[in-house]
Parts: structure tokens; C-alpha cells; sequence
């Protein structure tokens, strides 16, 4: 068998050239056209069945070693965000307004560096491996839905990704076992009353009293409709209306999100959010718009996968601690690829305060210490190579 | 013509006892059997033209002068109020939980007494008089309702009525152009939900919350729906719903009281109520069934008729001073006899510290001071007597 | 005596030249440095003291008859508004931004009128007369309050103005006894918290639903505090906060107008909203920052004044009609003038819907029929004429 | 080694018994004499150091093995409650007003037959074990705590613990890892405005509104406050006020529940309602008493304890099923004893609708199959065999 902590040491100078210069040339979200060709232009000779542009600027790798063999996928996303780079390192952005901000450059560079030594040990594999390299997940309604509709899974049997984190430190690998990240969803309500003079408040219908009930009785969606042991959140985060003292305006608009992580729970909190707004039409004489833009499905691991991958790592050299996490009320679209296939999605730890590592993520000094991919990769290779035939 | 302070002088001992009498065997709303039966004693001997039992227990008693006159209404009402008379005088009441707390039984004196002073006059007078003794003033829905519609008024073109008040001192007169007492209604609201263990609320449907959110919508009517320039008042006196501190109630029931003056503002009030319950209901899952009653209309005096009142009183021995005076947000069905025959209505002062007549209606001390039925008999007289043939 | 009629007819072609002069030239509040040197010239040469710059921009002219006599104030303001004209008329406004959208040009047109008509009569006034050219009507603090605090009102006995209206027809005047113009204030409340991310709340402080719920306690005041009988309107007429569905922003702001006509009522508003806004700190634990900007007093009529106005105008030649009017809701500054001199301030109809002069006043299309101005000049000679001496 | 089946097969009638005879003659919490001197009366022959009355009227057992060897704990708790026992079986209760609808008879009998079963096989006991009857749990302060306080634990090193359920069928144990009963606390506010006429509310301090914005207010603690991932609940669960529909009483009461596992989401939660009662009170201008009773605490399994009872299981005869179970938002004081000892409490299935034993506990019709029994004695023999000395 392959010595892998040797082989990732002898591809880490490439996986960093790899990273930054995905770094200095970030794309936004369905932008990715130079991305998508300078990931081909890495895998294209290493022997793999690719197809491009699959639901959109998504890369899909094969490596067949054997039909009759399980194939096992493993997804890394790749776009960037619009944010301004403000670190002062050698590798920064060179786009104005896009950034790395969240580490999908590293994603890719430890997939491809994965990818390349499955690659060079095609005989040993236990199983086909498909290399999903994802357009779009920074932005609704993102890349990995319209993947998976265009195949990105057929014949996956089960699909892993990760993602670094600055909250975990270089060698942590975090996981949560069943619902680990919420399904986020947004909504705007727009209230819609009669204009007037302030001071003549019965010619009007006030729309922002109506409102400021609205937001008083959507606390009552979680404070008394949802099981106490469930999670959800109702948040109205923007509220704006009027823009004289004395003029009651004709509108106001209220918008925020939502987070569940069952999906009773959010068709729950949803209709209650309907019920409520209906009943503030009849309690003020106003209309009320409700939006309601569903967000990624909440990301629900397959605990027998999960303890696949953590046992692989038993005693496994970057890989020195495994820890276990608390769910995350933020969204990914990992979870799309999950939804029909048994998989798993965990933290791999880059954070580094020595070196500045540890700015929040989509934050424009965010950074990683590189040497935490190293970690990444050797899990997803034991993952691929922990499987049996 | 006639020395009217030398006669009331001399009916003033008989007014005094007429008075203590009532107020020694009050009878309440609508069960005045004695009390109308004593009236017409008093008066069945004056050559009235006299109808029993108008409406009720109403007594109508008609002094016609001449066919070709104008005809007048006086309106004296008779009922008591279920309280227990806590006075220590001689002329205390004889029935338990039974008491004129409010001077309905000087009114019904100083009527009997403008009665027999104008009956002796017979020949002088330059109108038509009718007399009218109403029951049931003080309980929903009123004697004055049902006389008018049994004809108390039928021939009659102008109505006037007095109340004493222990709010003036003797000797004034106090008066309200246009609208003088409000239109008293009451409403209650049964906010019915699904109870439940307190630990469990989504199991449940708390009515607390939704009534709670109901209350907070019902301020919004004055504060919002109804013209600055105008008065309304929508109370919610009473809630009440559960008796565990853990168990949720399946339903509870707030109740409460609207005063308007404007028939206009009153339905608006009423309309924007039905419509935050329905609002309610949509936004909580509850029922909310709504029961509105209406109290007597508001009592709108006529101002060329109110005005008359107070030019005939024009250097008056008894009634010393006439004094504008604040609306009452209180009710009075001598607001029936207004609504086709314009009027008036207005308060005779009998307040008196040094004797404690100063007790608010309605108290179980309530006493006046009999010296003001003096101006009371003057103002009725004089009304009469001032009119034109 | 004086022919008014005919004099008010051949002055009529000048008062409407000044009226279109002024319309043309524009100058908004505390910046009128050629209108009062426009005014100055109109009136210099009639034979009064005149100071000038008094209290700002203000204008006092005396035409002093006999020391033995009183003195009467006669008021017109002369500022501009800060609106674009979109008439299309020749007298249309030459200046980008700014419009005689309220009639100050026709007041000032009909002072400097009547000025010339009673200083051509000197001999026959029965009082002397204070010609007070007000600035800065439209923007708080006003032209007022430093007038008289500069001695415009000293030896004056009873003040008078008159305010044109588009809502009533040419011939009317329209006037209110006691408290005709409400106090108009402002106010703003920055409500503090701590921002943090949607999905997060319990690591942030929602200022959202802090002020939404300060918002509803707000309905309390007018609903609970304020007699009924009392006119008060609290409005908020904005609330502007967040700017991200998913990001609980740090603070936001709502601002409004609170209307009164007693100053009790005023203080008893601004007090609840004091207590409610501390209550709403403690409740939610943010920092409510309250501004509360006092505007100009209630207006307050003298009746035996107004008394005097409606009196001298019977039988007048083009005020045909005296009608009553309900309180405005609306301030006027011309209560400086009234808070220790006895006087009046009414409305002079101009309004003529065949030529267009019916848009509301603060309209970009308000014009008005210049015809009605006769009726002010009538209305302002005929309240000096009145007076004995 | 001892045939445990056989054994309790054998145990079986007295058993039965044991529960019958006490669920004939019920004692509620803090009364229990009669049902003290019965359990005595069934151990003080078993070779035990018996202490009794610990802590009110608990009783300790002590069947002392080795002094080298670790000491288990094993507790059943013996009050009724006072409910009216409306069964119709041959053993049904013989005191009106009081019944075992809980089953803490079973729990009785249970540890009974477990104690006569160790003690004939104290030679073979890995460990010396300690038998704690507890008396009220049912009833604040409960009896859990006085007997810790009064040595009940002392050298304890581990304590264990049954409740019989008739949610889950016979032969099923239910399980909760970490936080398995809430912690149920009491409250009561009590909103103290000023009474007054309902058609007067500005002379009155209406505390109904007030407590109406107390309500909308406290569902901000579990909507905003509260962590998303935590549970807390808070029950508004009565609101009495008020008894005539046009007098706003002078006060107002609303009480409720409170419930959490984590102590500091309970002081956070406390602490925000008596913010909200300040806030109220600043915003009202009412007093707010706020009466808060903490319930027990928060019942907390030590995972390692709970696998031991797991493990023990494994093959059980009457034990056919573990499953695992949502925490209960319900309260019990066994929470004392595992405060600063490690243990583990669970649920001994005794559902059988066949015989109608599927009433919820603390209701009228309430019974278990005694079948079910069995398991009970099988878990805590197990328990104390399953140790290593």
C-alpha cells in the first residue's frame, strides 16, 4: 500500500500553488468560467472520465477502477464571493470585490491533490471514486441541485465533502451526526396601507403599527407552535418604511430569515407565517405580500457514513483529533447531494491564530493555515481507501 | 300670573315627602310595581288625561290646555338600583340590596310637584303638557325605549328632562351642547384555542397569547381609526382564562366597554372590532366569537331647546347660576325620547358637603340635599311657562 | 367715512402684482434678504416707524395715531417653501426649488393693502395699528417666537392674521373659537441593541422587534392616557432598520409626530413616551435614545376677539359667509403672537375649482383665485375700523 | 449464580400484592405515615441497617457487602396524589380524594422485591447497595432533597432509578442520554395599576393592557433570547382580572410555567422576566410582582451510569426492548440524587391497552399491567449484578 503521508507531503507545494492561485483569481458565483477550465486543465491527464459543464460550470471526474466495485463520490466547491480582499499577503485577491472568503479554493486544491494520488494508485482502490467539483454555493439557488439533476451522483453509491474551518485548529476534523447544518430560507413581507399626514392618522391605514404587530405575533411561531425540543428560528432582520416624521407612508416592507433543520418544522413556522400575515390584513385593513424563498434543504449526515469516515482516521498522522460539534444554523448545498445518497460532510480545521488564521469566515481578512489541507486530503483519501471491495 | 317661588315654597314639605317615601321602598328596573302605582296616586286627581303601563310600568299623563297649542314632554324616571343603602337617616331604605342611588326619586318628586303647580294653572299655560314617569332607566334596554314606541311621545314637539347631580352644588344648573352623554355599549370576546400541558405548547392553542395580541390590536383603534377630533373609548375590564400555572386553558374570555358619541364613530369602532377578531382568529388558530351589545344611543341635545332652558332661567330665584359643562362619557336613555323630538336634558345640582350630600351616584352613601329639588321644579316650570302660544 | 369697497377695488390690480411679484421670487424661511427688502419698499414711504430685521427677517411697521389709544397688530408671514412650481401659469415661480405653496405672497400682498388703505385714513382710526411682516413661518423655530421676543408685540393690545385656504371658497372665512391650531411636535427614537447574524439571535440584541414592540405601547398613550374628551394623535411615521434579510442589525430608528392642543396633554403624552421608551430598555435590554423636538404652541383663539372679527364683518361686501370649522391638527406659528396678546387668526377663502385653485396647500400645483384676497384686505381694515376709542 | 427469572417468577404475587395493597390506601406527598411503617414492615427483616424518617419520611436500607466494595444506590419513590381514583377494579383506592395515579406504588413494590432478591443472595454481590424509599415527589420542595441532605447518598458511588410508564408497552426500557427532565419552575406576576370606569381609562392605570404587553413580551425570551439549538419553554398559563364590564379592576394576575434542562439557559430565562416585568412597569406605570418558584432541578443521566444499565440488559428475559427517548419537558426529583453522584434513570414500560393500562399518568382511569413489573426487578438486579468489585 501506498506511504500517503509521503505522497501528500511530495504534492503539498503543488496543492498550495494550487490554492493560491485559485486565491488571486477568484470568480463569483455562476462566474466560474476561468475556474472551471483551470480545474480541467489539473485533472485532465490523470486518466478520468470527465464531463464539463455539467448543471452549469460543474466538473464531473471519473475514475473507474473496476464495474463491479461501489462507487464512492467526493465534491468540492469552488466559487468565491463578493467581497473586497483586504489581507496584505503575496497571494491576495486580484479581482477587485471577489475573494476566497470562505476556503473553497483550498477545497479544490486538497480534491485535486486527492484526485491525483487516488489517481496514481488506481490499482489498490477498493472502489470507483467520481471527483465533483461544484460551481455556486455561495448563491441561491446554487450549483449542487442542478448537478445532481444532471447526473453528478448516477451510480454513486456514497458522497463525502469538507469543509475547512477558522474555528478548528490545524489537525481538527469537527462532525455532527444527523441534521448538521439548517435549511436557511428567506422572506420579505411587504404591508401595504394608504398613505397620509401624520396628523391625520384615521385617513390613513397605518402600515407600520400593522407591521410592528406582524413582528410581534411572528414571535410566537417559535415561542409556542414549535416542539420545544426541535430548533427553529424566525428572525425579521430589516424593517423600512417612511421617510418623513410627519407622513404615515403607504408601505413598509419587513424581510428576514428562517431556519429549521426538519422539514415538518419549516413547512410548519411557513404556514404559521402565512396565517399570521393574513391575519394582520384583517386586524389593519392592510395587504400584506408575503415572499418566501426556500434555501438549501437542511444537510443531514448518514451516521453510519459519518462513523466510516471517523474510524478511517483512527490513528491517522494530520488528522490528530476528532471532535464532535454542535449543528450549524448556517445552510450549504452539500445537503443535495445527500439527499438521495448516504454521505457525510465534516470540518476540516485550518485555523492558526499565530499566522492571523482565525478571521470569521466570509470576513475580508479571512485566511487559512495551508498546512491544515494537509488533513483534508489525507481524509478523504482514507476515506476512499477504507471502503471494501 | 303666577308667584311660582311662593308655591313651590308651599309644596316644597310634599315634594320632601314624596321624595322620602320612594326613597324608603325602592323598587329596581323593571319591577317598580308599587312605585307606579304610587305615581299615579299622586297625580290621578289633577285632570290629567292619564295611560298605565305605557312601555311597561310607564305612566304618561297628558295636561291638555288647548288643541291648537303646542304639546311639551317633562320626563321623570323611577327606578332604583340593586345596592344596599349604608345612610343612617330616618328615610333609609327599607329593602335589602334596594336603594335610589341616584336620584331617581327626587326627579319623580319635582315632576309630581312642577305637576300639581302647573295643573292649578291650568288656564295660564301657553302649551300642551304631557307628563311622562318613566321606569327601567338604569338596566338594558330601558323603559324610554319601549314608552316612545308606545307612544309616550306621540303629539309631543319638544321633550325635557332633568337629572339631579351631587357633582353641582344647589342652586346650578349644568348643561352640554350637542352631544352630553355617551353611547354606552359593552362587548365580550371568548378567544377559544385547544388546551394543553403548559410543558407542551405546541400540542396546544394558547388562547392567552391570542387574546393577549388581541388586547394590543384593540388599542389601535383609538390611537389609529378614529378621528382625533372625536371621543371614543374601547376597554377591555375584564380577562380571564386558567386556573393552573401549568396547565394552558382551552379558551378565555376578555369583556369590556365602547362609549361614542357619533352613531358614525360607533359602527367604526364596532367594524374594526369584528375585524381584529377575524385577524385574530387567522393569526392564532383560534375562535374568537364576538358579542356586541348595544347600550341607549348618545344623548344629543337640541341647542335652540337647551338654549330656551337656560333663557327662561334667566334671573331665576332657585337656579343661581347656569354652567357649561364637559360631555359625559356615561350613558342615559332620555337619549331615546331625543332622537325625533328635539329636547333637552340637563343636570339639577343637590350637592351639599356640610350635610354629606357629596357621595358619587351609585355609592351606597348617595344622599342629596332636598333644597335643590327646589330648582329642579323651577327649571320644569318655567320651561312650560316659557313658551309661546 | 371711507368708501372700503371702492378703495379695495382700485388697490386691487397693485395687491395683485405684489402678490405675483413675490410668487415669482421666491425665498424659503430664513432666507428671504430680498423679500423684506421688497416689503420695506412697498411701505416705506406710508408714514410709519419701521424697524426692521426685527427678530431675524421680520418686518414691524407703526402707524402711530394717538398715544391715548390702543394698538392693535395685524400679521401676515412671507416665506417661501422649499418645492418645485409645476404651474404653468406667468407668475409662475423663477426660482429652481422653491414656491409660494402656502399663499404667504397673498398674505403679505393683502397686509401691505390694507397698509395703504388705513394709512390713507390716519385721521379716522379709532386705534393704532402694528403692521407686523413675518419670516419664517414654514420651518421650526420660526419667525415668531424671536419677533416677539424682539418687542414686535410690545404695547400691542390684540394681534389678528389671517391665513388664505384653498379649501374654502372665495367669500368665506372660516374660524375656530379656543384651540384652533394643534401643537405639532416632533420626535425620534434610535433603539439600540447589538447586531449579529439572523440565525444567531440569541448572540445579538434584536432592536427590531425592541421597537416593534415600543411601537405598540406607543398605541397605549392615546388609547389609555389621554381623556377622551381630549384631542392627542401620536404618529410614527418611520422605521428604518437592517439592510440584509439574514444580518439582526445593530440599531434602528423610528421618528413621528405628536399633535396636541393643551399643553397638559402635550407634557402628559411626552412624559409616557419618556417612561415607555425606558420601559422598553429594561424589557428588551437595548438603549433607547429618545429626541423629542417641541413645535410651535397649540393655537389659541381669544373668543371675545374672534367675537370682534365675526362682528365688524357683518353685512360686509366680499365676506359673504362666516362659517365655523373644526380644529386643525396642523400648527401655526401665529400662536407666538397670541400666547400673551389677546387676538384671532382665521382662514380667508380663495379657493376656485374652475380655475384650478383647490390643490391642497404644500401642493407643486397650488394656486389660488387672487379675487379672494379682496375679502382678507375687507376682513383686516373692517377688524381695525371696529375698535372704539 | 442465582436464577434471576426463576426468582422473580417467585417474587411475583407478593409483589402484586405489595403494589395492590398500597394503591388500596394512597398517602399523599408529605403524608405518607401509614405507607412509611409498611415499607419498614416488608425490609426490617432482611438483615439491613435500616435508618428511617431521612429527611422527612424517607426510609435507608443498607445491605453492607464488603466495606472495600463500591455502594450502588437504588431509589423508589412512595406518594400518592390527590386524585379522585375512578377505576373499577378490585384494588382501586379506599381514600377518597387520593390515588397511586402515578404508579409510584409499582416503583415500591418493585424496589421491595429487588431488595428481598439481593439480600438472599447478599454472598454473591459484587457490591454493598442501598435501598432509598423516598417519600413526595410530587409535591414541592419534594422529598429527593431533605434526604440527600440528611445523608441519604453518603458514600454512595452511584445511584439508579425506575419510572414506570404506561407510554410504552411491557417489556420496553426507555432511555434519555444527558438531559432526560427538564427543570419545571413556577411563576406568577401580579400587574398592579389603579381601577377606575371603564369609560374613564385616563384616570385609571389599566393593568390588563399592561399585562396583555407583558405577555407579547415574554415570547420574545424562547424566540430571541434563547439558543435555537437549547429547548426552554414559557407558559403564560391563566390571566385573571377583572370582573364588571365597565370597571377596570385595579389589578391583574398571570401565572405560568417555566421550563429548561440547562441552568443557565433557566437564570437567563429568569432574568429576562424580571427585565420585562421592569419594563412593563416603566412603560405602564404599574407595580409588577413577580413571584418566582424554582421546581426541581433539571434531571441529568450520566451517560456512563445509563450504558451500564444499557449493557447490564443485554439479553434480558423480561427486557426485550431499549429504545431510546426524547428528553420529557416534565420535572422529577431524582434530579437531587444525581446532582453529585453519577446514575441513570429510566422508564419501565407497563402499557397494555388490551386491559386498559394506557391511561397518561396522573389521570382519573390511570393503571399499568403488573406484568410489567418484572422487567423492573430484572433492570435493578441486574444493575447491582452487573457491577465489578
Amino acid at each position: 500500500m501506498m506511504d500517503l503521508t509521503n505522497e501528500i507531503e511530495q504534492h503539498y507545494e503543488d496543492m498550495v500553488n494550487i490554492r493560491r492561485h485559485m486565491h488571486m483569481h477568484p470568480e463569483v458565483s455562476f462566474q466560474e468560467e476561468n475556474t472551471k477550465q483551470y480545474i480541467y486543465d489539473q485533472i485532465k491527464d490523470l486518466g478520468f472520465e470527465i464531463r464539463r459543464d455539467v448543471g452549469g460550470n460543474g466538473i464531473v471526474a471519473r475514475l473507474q477502477v473496476d464495474d463491479s466495485f461501489k462507487t464512492i463520490g467526493l465534491r468540492a466547491d469552488f466559487d468565491a464571493l463578493p467581497i473586497q480582499d483586504e489581507k496584505d499577503v503575496p497571494y491576495k485577491s486580484t479581482v477587485a470585490g471577489a475573494m476566497h472568503a470562505c476556503g473553497h479554493d483550498a477545497h479544490t486544491a486538497m480534491l485535486i491533490t486527492a484526485a491525483r494520488i487516488l489517481a496514481a494508485h488506481k490499482e489498490e482502490l477498493p472502489v470507483n471514486v467520481v471527483f465533483i467539483h461544484q460551481h455556486a454555493e455561495e448563491l441561491l439557488p446554487g450549483g449542487a441541485r442542478s448537478m445532481v439533476e444532471d447526473g453528478a451522483l448516477d451510480d454513486v453509491d456514497h458522497v463525502f465533502g469538507t469543509h475547512v474551518s477558522s474555528q478548528f485548529p490545524v489537525g481538527t476534523l469537527a462532525y455532527t451526526y444527523d441534521h448538521a447544518w439548517a435549511s436557511p430560507d428567506a422572506f420579505s413581507i411587504e404591508v401595504e396601507g394608504r398613505g397620509g399626514h401624520g396628523a391625520e392618522p384615521h385617513e390613513a391605514i397605518d402600515p407600520i403599527v400593522a407591521a410592528a404587530s406582524l413582528i410581534q405575533q411572528l414571535q410566537s411561531i417559535v415561542s409556542r407552535t414549535i416542539d420545544p425540543l426541535k430548533s427553529a428560528v424566525v428572525t425579521v432582520a430589516t424593517f423600512n418604511g417612511g421617510s418623513s416624521f410627519n407622513i404615515i407612508p403607504s408601505k413598509t416592507v419587513v424581510s428576514g430569515t428562517v431556519r429549521t433543520f426538519d422539514k415538518d418544522i419549516k413547512e410548519s413556522v411557513r404556514k404559521r407565517m402565512e396565517e399570521i400575515a393574513h391575519g394582520i390584513e384583517s386586524s389593519f385593513g392592510v395587504n400584506c405580500n408575503l415572499n418566501y424563498t426556500d434555501g438549501y434543504p437542511a444537510l443531514i449526515n448518514d451516521n453510519d457514513q459519518l462513523n466510516h469516515v471517523l474510524n478511517v482516521l483512527e490513528g491517522a498522522d494530520y488528522v490528530e483529533k476528532r471532535e464532535e460539534n454542535s449543528p450549524s444554523m448556517g445552510g450549504e448545498d452539500f445537503s443535495y447531494f445527500l439527499q438521495n445518497t448516504p454521505g457525510a460532510y465534516f470540518y476540516t480545521g485550518v485555523k492558526n491564530s499565530g499566522i492571523g488564521a482565525d478571521y470569521p469566515h466570509h470576513h475580508p481578512m479571512f485566511d487559512i493555515d495551508e498546512q491544515g489541507m494537509k488533513a483534508g486530503v489525507e481524509s478523504l483519501v482514507k476515506i476512499i481507501l477504507g471502503f471494501n471491495n
